[in-house]
């Protein structure tokens, strides 16, 4: 059970805000304590639902004065255990904050609340001709102010990189409730270190998010999209690397393994699009192609042995289908089974000799286990799931898998990639951190911590190790 | 006369570091103590020349250990004093550190040291069909540290955005002489805090840029560049609407008023490439647009009244032409008069009320005196240049402009502007900080600084007002 917050924070909370503002009910807390996780057990005291940028500065403050710690908390979709509150910590949830001003159609921005959804922010700019090029499977519950605090990637950052490079305004809240209005509208703005990018994958450790300025761009003009069957991980890499040569904007490079695949058709009762199976299938989608260019592209890839088969989807609803099959991944893994996820990055260049010492770890940790791998080879992203082994007990399994972590991330480490490529570090990885930060980094990290939040109160014992 | 070090300082520089390391020729002194900025006498005490990452780590660890303030120094092409070293300080430059490694093609990477100069990175880069694309009128001279060290911006902003975007790893020698190896060379790194950020754009106030790992991308395909004359700024304002819809990528967008037309003419002996003058040109650079969409476009700009003449380059040394007229503006009004300099932005739908009000104060301040406005309207970029009348004594010239800096800033603050779009701060804009960052950022910002550099040490009196 969670401890309740302190008597005197109660009274002063109900002194000074709505009647609704607090709510102590054990389903909320059950639900607003944890996030996609799901390995923490959510143990917050309260959970805070304040509406206004003001709230939210009066409730950081009145926390900082009774010492209670604070979880910031958007769509909890996170996957590292960022937005968890295990530890009777008070949960400031921008739930109710998801307004969303006129989109500014000469400058291309939109100023949004943090709690405003990734998809709504996509359906709000469409009319005017604009997007927010921030795309990934979880869109329709994840929220700017999540996307920001975890400076989120997905599916489409080899054409339009990550939350970082489209957020131009932003105000935070700091641990003792002053609030920063960071960067207005401004493209260029050369006036000194540039704190927006200190909060931008902070993970909440440093401010709390509260609205944004959004940078927008056009519309994609046509798209086409590919499926192809490749033999092995060096041919899709080969294949990338022929993508990035060719005439046409490269939107999307997604892989996945024939293991992947087989778990999508299981949860999703879907077809695969090809007679024969692969062992590894690349998704392409490109922008303004040439039809007659892409064909003999594909007909060059053919001969070449890159591909072994291949589909280009004809309408915008097979182009989707084909698009369910690589976003369909992650929910039929959990779905079907239970993965033992790990996000991790590679310098493209080392991804092939990466690859073929991590199939060693493999075998000596997971002989005979299911691996299913998948990822955006365009920017250097595995995602590696292993599978529970459906006679191990759970426990048993987490152990040697998180035993089995430190090899992988030893090897992560020697060929110069991350332990977390998007998913941020929160709970889960904390004690991993060191693979992928020096101490001098961790140092540095600290300082800037005990700068920001001296007392520690703002999403305690998330990134930094204790 | 700038006073000497510490002879216990010198003593130990001899004792640890080759003969050559240190100079303080006077000729050197006085080349090495400044930029471009040139209203500041360089006065540093020496120069430290190093080699390599080692020896810059050596020498601010013993610079600190005898309390000797440093001036990181690259290129000195700043304009805002960021590289004076006015005050005794030891210049530790980067002009031996030049070194390229080998382009990495298939992860479309470049490893450099800071002291790289800007253009050699593109020449090292184009035969494999790659560019960094941080690109402006001093490439020639800049180097990669420095332009990392302000987030250098310039004229394919637009297109590719600040040089932040296109530094992947980043190695930083801090104020302890630690040397902080950042990110690698990954495009996905999610784990805390990216301290990369924190030295972009810090102007050496935080740590000394020693090497960069950049990212770069492919070589932009068939340009076309067009110069246009329009009749007023709204104008050029509706033509931008106008260029974002089209069926082209928009690599640049930059325009610029009859005055400075008038004295890039007079400097460079260029003929302008229309018969009839006009109020505002505005230069147009296109990539891979079809020539039939061209043509109909500007034939509706012509109908619409929002150009009033137009000619689109025919071929390469034609474009160059035209960039000429845009790029040689900066040297043009230095060579052929005295300009005070103001390199402002607002957000682009600010720009046209902003505009209207600045007249305004220049009727007040400058009675008929000339102004010379040009910029990256894509951008909201304005760089504004008021001209010392022949008969004006140049001391009581920058007192008047100081003092009518404070009106500009003031109508750039109410517009949500920044004084300082890609200059910097440095020493010039120091005193005008709080026009664009408020009290509470302020004192972030120094409650970093304090953490990063407890003594002061790093590039003191810079950004941050004493």
């Amino acid at each position: 059970m969670p401890s309740p917050p302190p008597a005197a924070f109660l009274d002063a909370v109900a002194a000074a805000f709505p009647a609704d503002f607090l709510t102590r009910d054990p389903a909320e807390l059950a639900e607003y304590g944890k996030d996609w996780t799901k390995v923490y057990a959510p143990a917050p005291c309260a959970v805070a639902l304040p509406r206004e940028t003001a709230e939210v500065a009066r409730i950081v403050k009145l926390s900082a004065e009774h010492g209670v710690a604070i979880v910031p908390s958007g769509g909890r979709t996170g996957l590292a255990g960022g937005a968890v509150a295990a530890k009777g910590e008070l949960v400031v949830s921008l739930a109710r904050m998801r307004r969303m001003d006129p989109v500014d159609v000469l400058g291309a921005t939109v100023r949004v609340q943090a709690g405003a959804i990734t998809e709504a922010v996509h359906q709000h700019c469409a009319p005017s001709g604009l997007t927010w090029p921030v795309d990934f499977a979880s869109k329709g519950s994840s929220t700017v102010g999540g996307n920001i605090a975890t400076n989120a990637g997905g599916v489409k950052v080899i054409r339009y990189g990550l939350t970082r490079q489209w957020v131009l305004g932003l105000e935070v809240v700091l641990a003792n409730g002053d609030v920063l209005e960071l960067n207005g509208a401004l493209e260029k703005n050369n006036t000194g270190v540039d704190l927006r990018q200190l909060f931008i994958g902070s993970e909440g450790t440093l401010g709390v998010v509260t609205a944004a300025t959004l940078k927008l761009t056009r519309l994609p003009g046509k798209l086409d999209v590919f499926l192809f069957a490749v033999p092995d991980l060096a041919a899709t890499i080969r294949l990338f690397r022929e993508a990035r040569r060719a005439p046409f904007t490269l939107m999307a490079y997604e892989f996945f393994t024939a293991a992947c695949l087989a778990r999508v058709q299981r949860h999703r009762k879907l077809r695969s699009p090809f007679a024969e199976p692969s062992s590894h299938y690349v998704l392409v989608e490109v922008e303004n192609a040439d039809q007659d260019a892409l064909e003999s592209w594909t007909a060059r890839l053919f001969e070449g042995g890159i591909i072994t088969d291949g589909v280009l989807a004809q309408h915008a609803s097979q182009a989707s289908e084909l698009w369910a099959l690589r976003e369909g991944i992650s929910e039929s893994l959990s779905a079907t089974g239970m993965p033992h996820k790990n996000d991790i990055a590679l310098p493209v260049a080392a991804l092939e000799g990466f690859s073929a010492e991590l199939d060693g770890v493999f075998g000596r940790r997971y002989p005979g286990w299911e691996i299913c791998v998948f990822g955006h080879i365009g920017d250097g992203n595995l995602h590696v799931n292993v599978m529970k082994p459906d006679d191990m007990d759970k426990a048993a399994f987490l152990a040697k898998a998180k035993e089995a972590d430190h090899d992988m991330f030893a090897l992560v480490k020697k060929h110069g990639g991350s332990i977390s490529a998007e998913h941020g570090i929160g709970l889960l990885k904390r004690d991993y951190l060191s693979y992928s930060r020096t101490p001098e980094e961790i140092a540095v990290m600290r300082a800037i911590k005990g700068a920001l939040d001296p007392k520690g109160l703002l999403n305690p014992g998330k990134v930094l190790p204790g």
